[in-house]
Formats: C-alpha cells, sequence, structure tokens
C-alpha cells in the first residue's frame, strides 16, 4: 500500500482553480504508484473560508468540485479530501468539517471533524457542528483512521481544551493507520509543536500517522507546509519541504517499521520567520491580481526591512520606494535610504513634502491661531506622505505595503490614515528588536539593508531632533513588557512580578488598551507569532479595564 | 414574593464603575421590597468584553466585585448577577458563563450558560465551556431556573442552532419561575422576536418569565434594554422602556395570574433605529471620555444625516462641520450644508481644498506626465479633505464621524483614508434607501434637513457633473440585491431568479467581495441590523468567490 501526500497551494473560493491543482496532484500521485492520496483539510474551498461558508451555495460548488475529482480519480487511486458538506441533521449546525473519502468515482466514506478550534485566529464552530459519531473505513484491506486537524491536538496537554479525543474512540476499532487532513497556519516555533503532536499520536495509538498541511498564504495567514509522515515508534520518516508544493508518495510497510532518526527540515526560526513573510507578500500579490507594490522609505529601519523584503517576494524592479523628506529629515535617512535602493537595484522617486505642507499650514493659520504646534503638525507630515503614496498606488496599480511593526502597533506609536496606512502590514507581526533580528539575517551574506541603519537610533522625525526613546522605554524592555501582555495575556501584577518597573507597565499596558481604535483600522498584519494582532486579537474598542 | 429587573449601561471592563451602578441597583429594587433583584448577563464585566476574557486576572477582578456585591446585598435582598466564572475542570474552555445568585453574602448558586451563540457578532465558545448540568435553585420556597439569554433561545425554530434546550431539563424539575440574564443586541425588528421567544417559553414551560436585557452601546454594539416579564399564559406582564436605564419590582403572583393584553412599547421601527443611533454616538463619546465630535459636510444626504444625529446625541455646540469645497462641488452643496447648521444650529467653517490640491498637483506632474487624470485625482480630493478633518480633530479633541452609508461600504464606493475614516460610522448599518427614510423621520415635525439635501441627485462631486448613477445602479435596486446578498447569503442565481437581471447581479455581488479590503480598515459602525459589516461578518481579503 503507498500513501501520497500532496501539499498545495489553493485559493479561497476559487473551486476552479483549486481543481486544477487538485488533479495536478492526483496525476503526479498515480504516476508515482500511489494507491491514496491524502490532501489538506478543506482542500477545495480554501482555508480560511470565512463567512463565505454562510452561502449554501459555496458548500454546494465545494461539493460539486469534490464529485469532479472523484470522477476524474476513478480508476487511478483513491482520494481523501477536505470540504465542507451539509449537516443532514435539522438539530444543530449546518455545515460539518468533513474528510472524504474518494473512490470508484463516489463518496465512500466521510469523517467529520469532532474538536473545532475557536481561538485565536479560528472560528470553526461558527459554521461546523461538531462530529459525535466515529468510525474508521476500511480499504484494500486495512483500517484507516480519518482525521481532521485539531482532531489529534487534544492529547497530553496540560490545559486541554476539548472533553474528548476522537483517536480515543477510533482506536477502539483498531485503525492500522491515521490520516490527517490539516491547515495548521505557521507561527514561529509551532512546526516544532506540531511535530511532537504528531509523534505522540503515533506512539499513543500505535499507528503510522500521515499528516498533510496546507500551504501558501491566505491574507494574513500563512501555511508553511512541513507535512509529516510518522512511524508508530514516534520517528519521522520524513516532513515535506516547508513553503514549497510537494507531492511525495512513502509505502506503507516502510514507514511502519522506521525506527531510525527523525528526518527533519533543518532550517533556524528567523530563516522560517523570512521566509514566511516573503511568502506572504507573494501570495497576496499573486492571488489577488498584483505585480507592483509601493512604500515610503523614511530611512529608518521598519521601511527599510519591508522594501528588502518585497524585493525578495516580487522582484527588486516589482517594489518602488518613496523617498519624502521633510524639514525635519536627517541627510542620512535619505542617503541611507538610497543606499539601500542601489543595493537592492530597485526603483525609486524623491518626494519632498514641503510645498504641501506649507499649503496645509498657511489654510489651517486661520483656525489655528495662538495653538503651539504639537502632535497636529507631525500627523500632518505622516498623512501628506500617505497621500502622496497612494496617489501612486492610484495612478500607477502599485499595492502600498504597510511598514508598522508590533510595538509601534501595539502602543498606538503611529498615525492612523498615515504611516499606518497600506494593503498588507509586512511586519506588523514583528516587535522592533525582531525587525532588527531579522535585518542582521538579511545581512547575513553582506550588506542589503545598510549598516547605519541598523545602528542609529530610531526616529519618526516629525520634529526637531526626535528619537523614539523621547517617547517610549527602550525597545528590549517594550518588547519583552508587550509579549508578556499581548502572546502570554499577564496581568499587570504579573508582570511587574518578574521585575519590570510598576508604573512602567501599567503605562505600557494603558497605552495598548487606548490604541484599540487605532489597530482596528489597520491593515492585515502577516502573522508570524502565536497571537498576531487582527483576526486573532479581539479585543473591545471602548472599554475600561486597566 | 417580589422580583426586581434592573436594565443598566455598563462600560467592559470598568470593573468599578458598574460595581456602583449595581449597587445603585440593589437600592433601588431594595427600597420597591423586592426580594430579589435580577440583573443582566455578564453585568460585571460589561459585554462583549471579548479578549479581555483571555486574561485570568479579568475574570478574577469580576469575581471580586461579585462578592462585593453579595455584601452589599446581605441583608437587603438576593441578587443574580452575571460574570464569567473559572471552569473548575481542567478539560474544556477555562471559563464559564454564569448566573450567580447572591444571598447573605455568599455565592449560594451558579447556574453556567448552555448554548453559546457563535456567529455573527457573538464569539462565545471562544471563551466559555458549555453547561452540560442542569439545576433549579431554591429560594424562599420557590423552585427558580435560571437560564443566560441564548439558552432559552432553541425553541420552536425552524432551523435549531443546538441540539438541546436547558429548560428541556430544567423543567423536569417542576420550576416555579425563570429568570433570564440577557444581552440581546438591538437590530431592526429584533425586539419582536425577543418578546416571542420569551412567550413561548412562558406557554411551552408554563412558567412565568423575568428577562432582563442590557441597556446601553459598546462601541458598535448596541443594547437596547426593552426587558420583559411574561406571564405563564404568554401574555406580556410588562415591557421595560427601550434605550433607558430602569428599574422596575414586581409581585410573582400578579405576573403568574395575569391573562390581559400584552404590554408593550409601541415605537415604531424608525423611531428605534433613530434612538439606536443617537445612543450609540452617545455612548463611543461618553464611555471614551470625549465630549465633541467633527464631521465633512459634502452638501449630500449621509453626511447631513450623521451631522443632524450627532446634533441629537451630543448636542448641536458639540458637532464641528466642516464645508470643504473643490472646483466640482456645485453651489448648493454649500448653500445646503449652510442651511443644515444654521437648522441645527451648531458651529461650522469653511475650507476649500484648492490650494493644497494644486500643491499635490505640482509636485505630482514631472511623476504622472503624459498621464489622463483619472479615479487617483478624485480620491486625491476625498485624502485631502480627510487630512483637514484629522488636523482639526488633533488639535481640538474632535473625534471624527464616518459618514458612509452600508450601500457605499458594500460595493466600496468610496476613498480609502479619504471619506472612510472616523472612529466611529454612524449609518455604517444603514443602507441608501433607509438613510432617506430616516432623514424623512428627523423631518417629521419640520425642516430639519434641507429639503434640497434629499431631493438632488447623489454625487460624489469628485469630477464634472458626476453622479452615483453614473457608476452604480438606482439605489432602490442596489439596495435590494445587497440585502439579499449580504443578510440573506442567496447566491447569484437565487437572486437573480427574484426578478434582477442576472449580469448587473454578478457585477454587484463581484464589487462587495472586491471591497472587502477596504471594508477591513473601516472604522466600526453602529449596527442597527441582524448582518452589519465588522465583526458580525467576516470574509477573506484574498479570495476568488463569484
Amino acid at each position: 500500500m503507498k500513501i501520497a501526500i500532496a501539499q498545495q497551494n489553493y485559493i479561497a473560493g476559487d473551486f476552479e482553480g483549486n481543481y486544477q491543482k487538485i488533479v495536478q496532484a492526483v496525476d503526479t500521485a498515480f504516476a508515482q504508484g500511489a494507491d491514496i492520496l491524502l490532501l489538506a483539510e478543506l482542500t477545495v474551498c480554501g482555508y480560511p473560508a470565512r463567512d463565505f461558508l454562510d452561502y449554501r451555495d459555496f458548500t454546494h460548488r465545494s461539493l460539486q468540485v469534490v464529485q469532479r475529482v472523484a470522477d476524474y480519480a476513478k480508476n487511478k487511486l483513491a482520494v481523501v479530501i477536505g470540504t465542507p458538506t451539509f449537516n443532514p441533521v435539522l438539530d444543530g449546525k449546518d455545515l460539518y468539517n468533513s474528510a472524504c473519502f474518494l473512490v470508484d468515482g463516489n463518496i465512500e466514506f466521510t469523517a467529520n471533524k469532532a474538536l473545532l478550534p475557536t481561538y485565536d485566529i479560528f472560528d470553526e464552530y461558527r459554521y461546523f457542528e461538531p462530529a459525535k459519531e466515529f468510525n474508521v473505513l476500511e480499504y484494500k484491506g486495512y483500517k484507516i483512521a480519518l482525521t481532521v486537524c485539531e482532531d489529534i491536538w487534544n492529547i497530553k496537554n496540560e490545559n486541554p481544551l476539548y472533553p474528548m479525543s476522537p483517536m480515543d474512540e477510533l482506536v477502539r476499532q483498531s485503525p492500522d493507520l491515521m490520516l490527517n487532513l490539516s491547515a495548521s497556519p505557521f507561527a514561529r516555533g509551532h512546526a516544532r509543536n506540531r511535530k511532537e503532536i504528531v509523534k505522540a499520536n503515533a506512539i499513543q495509538y500505535n499507528v503510522p500517522v500521515f499528516y498533510c498541511n496546507q500551504y501558501g498564504a491566505q491574507t494574513d495567514i500563512i501555511f508553511d507546509g512541513g507535512s509529516i509522515v510518522c512511524s508508530p515508534y514516534g520517528k519521522i520518516y520524513e516532513e515535506l519541504s516547508y513553503f514549497e508544493e510537494s507531492v511525495m508518495t512513502f509505502d506503507l510497510e516502510s514507514v511502519k517499521n522506521y525506527q531510525g532518526a527523525d528526518q527533519e527540515q533543518q532550517e533556524e526560526d528567523i530563516t522560517l520567520v523570512h521566509d514566511a513573510l516573503v511568502l506572504g507578500i507573494r501570495d497576496y500579490f499573486a492571488k489577488s491580481g498584483f505585480k507592483k507594490a509601493i512604500a515610503g522609505l523614511s530611512g529608518g529601519v521598519d521601511s527599510a526591512l519591508v522594501v528588502a523584503l518585497a524585493a525578495k517576494a516580487l522582484g527588486p524592479e516589482n517594489i518602488f520606494s518613496v523617498l519624502m523628506p521633510s524639514q525635519y529629515s536627517s541627510d542620512h535617512s535619505i542617503n541611507d535610504s538610497l543606499k539601500l535602493v542601489e543595493n537592492l537595484g530597485s526603483p525609486h522617486a524623491i518626494m519632498p513634502i514641503k510645498d504641501v505642507f506649507d499649503a496645509f499650514e498657511q489654510t489651517l493659520v486661520p483656525h489655528f491661531e495662538g495653538l503651539p504646534p504639537n502632535v497636529t503638525e507631525e500627523n500632518l507630515q505622516s498623512r501628506i506622505r500617505a497621500v502622496y503614496l497612494m496617489a501612486f498606488s492610484n495612478k500607477f496599480g502599485y499595492i502600498l505595503l504597510n511598514t508598522s511593526n508590533k510595538s509601534e502597533a501595539a502602543v498606538g506609536y503611529g498615525t492612523l490614515y498615515g504611516d499606518m496606512c497600506g494593503a498588507i502590514g509586512v511586519i506588523g507581526d514583528l516587535y522592533k528588536t525582531q525587525v532588527y533580528e531579522l535585518c542582521r539575517y538579511i545581512n547575513r551574506d553582506g550588506e542589503i539593508i545598510p549598516e547605519n541603519i541598523l545602528t542609529k537610533a530610531p526616529s519618526a522625525e516629525l520634529r526637531p531632533d526626535q528619537k523614539d526613546s523621547d517617547s517610549l522605554p527602550d525597545y528590549d524592555i517594550l518588547d519583552k513588557i508587550l509579549y508578556q501582555y499581548i502572546e502570554r495575556c499577564q496581568s499587570p501584577q504579573e508582570i511587574a512580578a518578574q521585575g519590570f518597573d510598576t508604573a512602567l507597565v501599567q503605562r505600557v499596558l494603558k497605552l495598548v488598551n487606548n490604541a484599540e481604535f487605532k489597530r482596528f483600522q489597520t491593515p492585515p498584519y502577516l502573522r508570524v507569532s502565536p497571537r498576531a494582532f487582527g483576526v486573532g486579537r479581539r479585543l473591545p474598542i471602548v472599554a475600561r479595564y486597566l
């Protein structure tokens, strides 16, 4: 018995495009001699499809593609495919999140997902009824346990989210192997968790596990692939590549008997973060039908990193940088930026904002008479730059990249409708300290991001001699406090108890909560941590906690 | 036995402020001779508290307030209060959504919510474990069934969302009455559904029902109050007022025997929509600590309505209108706007955008050489206006009101970082045809919104002689198509089958899907329909459905 895994890059709702990908995988797996082709969770409609699942038409279309795949694979091999299906019972949610087993042109068997992740970016109980019945299927003399993603995660867990585990039920029917369809998104370090979970299942239930994960970015959610084949001894027989499509076929007996070393991918975490962001940019553009990006290049580290990543993702010729100096811009801001675009070989324009700023000032003078300059004039500069960038965007079809980092997004250190603009936030899930780490990684084989950008003190340059440190604590302290509050949901008392100044903690946490109204209007940020701003973190805007 | 209901306006996370409100209700109910005071769902922490519930500290603080209320009410009366509580069992979610019965300074009894709404704006399974055990409590010789909001909604339903109903379990223990703690938000027509549900429960389980609903706006979600007291005969003994705090005490025996006519509030739907929006504005400002609003007044119907509603909510002196004519603005735009602010008695400024527009144009000329004017120049005007409004906002502390309506938000007929700016969207859940309906309502006793604004053809006035109808179908057709797609989740085929042109339907639905990236960055819109844009409608940005 030979089992193929296909990790592929789908587009949510693109039924025809996804069908074409799937039949390619059928052909490849068939050519490789596979008996069964395992695909990912919700293969046909893409993941996450979100409220498209409220449209019955959407599920109908998905099921039509499933039937077309069944017809296509007939006389070739069996296919395990993910799709929403209708719940035939009136009570409960209308849909199941299903794995369908296709043989001889028919849906021979369907397993429904029981554990529905409803936390972070996941909303599955919004759409799906959890399975309550569990059966193995039989094929060519093998008993197969079909599970869907989260179904295998409620194991050896310190704080189990669910009161049951599907495999505890299925194991009573003595399965010979387990096939899992997943859509498990990338986060720094998460691939390790995934492998631990697969190993724990293989050992606990004494079955070889074939785990197929999606690959590709869906707006802000990035799937890294890294599908896993694991022996009952808990040894990884194969880990498929990250950030690539792949179809590979495995001999079941070989997997079953494998007791050797784990055969794993070897990339460092920072490499994966880099590759994830590059894929995030590339897929946002490719899947939306755009080619060219634009960004404002300030001379600071954030925009430099974004432009470098975009050059990698789209080609240096497809990232257009605009330098928009004001009277407060330092010479090095321009020079460093010019050095960067020269290193990259990417196009740029210089567009001083003085004339427009003066025109605004003159018309505002009668209204602002007697009032001192304040944050108004700082924001004005930032917003003028956004208007320029959007004018280029509109005229030439460039897509504006947002350059906010997670530290400034957290504390609201940015101008709404100014530097917080953009279609997609490239580094909005990287703390400032991680921004530097990634820049160093990009420069690992030679200077791409000019060294001076990495060594000078961060500044918004919106007033004379301004430094970030005028308003904010040092980033190495700030980022640690933010991490405890955002990722770990610690209280002010708990954070202070770790050795941070109590008043500082209170001030930082208040800044975070008060900036909720800004974050509500920011673009999606490419997610590379377990807790990113955006759909995975949902806070009230009008509230008074802390 | 006397039972008091207190519908009150809480702030999410404002534990001290909410405590003060609750003890006021204790005093009032005690003075009215009540034995039991019934409060709303998640009374102490406010609803929805969203991901604050991921902070254990948040629930700890809530439970501290519950204990303080118990202490305060000791020797006065029993209190039924809503709070998150910790799930003592390791398996499953960490919290319950609970109703606590406070007597003699103690939490005597706790009932947990079983049916957890996870659809539309609701995310309860994100946080809470559903109850699996059901018991009545006994107090002063009465058996009381405690239920929380959704618990009573799975009754006589054509498409039940859940496979069970808590009252089916509780009724086996022969309760004498049912108390329900709710946080049921306003939507046009929803109060009628609520009364039907309460009546159906009262009749089916043969108990008097006391139903306490929250009142007040939580950012975009507006709670209307309208708490209900219903006899076992399904007759409404009292419906508390809408959009007001209220504490009222009822004699259980009188309620039990009531067979008279339903005693209901009599407001028309349009009145309630008006009052909901006024409350939405008022609470956004009051709860955020702001007083003054700003809006751009274009001469069109949308901004006129927003300014009129803001004048009602905040006082005419607290809404500052800015008129920002361009070369394409018609004379009537200025005159109609001036007439409006005169009618309202509210302040305004006139700020032509020509100088700044020219400054932008001159600096862009070298970059745009040879390219014809297009949407770039239209958006530029809109964005210049936004920069002006935000400059006033920053300088004077005005909060910018967004004036997008649901029709244009749906099809993306608006400029991101331009007229789509604002802290809170006042009419983003009103289709254009409903905008006119509400204007007529406001003018019911005499002209407030100038008649000419209501009769002229809608235009963005961003190019010569532009009309909305150049780009969009007539609003009475557009709005019907949008309603079928957005509220009713109908497919293009289903909508066309209702008599709309197939190509037009396809075009409109594509516009809706393609505008997802814009809506992602818009402010929260005050929700007055069952399906508003915002947290209640979650679509992928990069996708290809339809």
